[in-house]
């Protein structure tokens, strides 16, 4: 699967999975919510913390970014049949947003993906990953129809 | 949630997500089908290297698996109406199963969950996550509905 192609996947999906590590070393993975940005060759992620019943868990997100700014998401389609099957891994450093505008852009973008933050915007941090490596997999492409 | 219905929604996933740290301290995320064996008041989550065209990537599994050994899994329900969502985590050591019952039941239980392995039994390493711990949410206990 080329970036493009990969890019617009993930551009696409509606819950992806977010894998960092803790501090004592250890992997983290919960799906979440994102926007992502291709703008000036830089692809971004964007998700905020949202609502007070999941906030102990994405702080935990929080402090593992800290410990260790590596991180991984990935998107993916599950059919029962099998040459439907696709995901998209995407790979890079987070960081949580601090400049203004930046974090305007990110809500922006959240909101017009998701009807529920347009209605009641998240207050939380918002945090980017500067992705640095994509990459696709898709049944069809690989042999599998 | 409590553990029996996380481990309910765990078993009846047809895809979940399983992340690992590479060699290099960095996660690795991918989607992955399996089965979960709740016996003798120990879960077991099974998994099975496949297909060819996925080999290489099944391996980097592998290989940080061997690196370290703590793994943890997630599967998840998204709907567009956010009071739908739910998802269930469960983490734990990964060892490869090397005793030919063991090997034989967890492929049966592949076999039985998914049509396709029951046509083409998988043929590489078998992998068990011994689970020490798994936790649930979802938003309708959260007083998001």
């Amino acid at each position: 699967m080329d970036r493009d192609e990969a890019v617009r996947r993930l551009t696409g999906a509606k819950v992806g999975s977010i894998a960092t590590v803790r501090p004592d070393g250890s992997p983290h993975v919960v799906p979440f919510v994102f926007a992502a940005l291709d703008e000036d060759d830089a692809l971004r992620i964007y998700w905020c913390v949202d609502d007070k019943p999941k906030r102990s868990r994405e702080l935990q997100r929080l402090v593992n970014i800290r410990a260790h700014p590596a991180v991984e998401v990935e998107v993916n389609r599950y059919d029962d049949d099998w040459t439907e099957l696709w995901w998209v891994r995407a790979s890079g450093l987070a960081r949580e947003v601090t400049a203004v505008e930046e974090g305007e852009r990110a809500l922006a973008a959240l909101a017009a993906k998701y009807p529920p933050y347009a209605e009641h915007p998240p207050s939380g941090p918002i945090i980017a990953i500067q992705v640095d490596r994509v990459t696709g997999w898709a049944a069809r492409a690989n042999g599998l129809s």
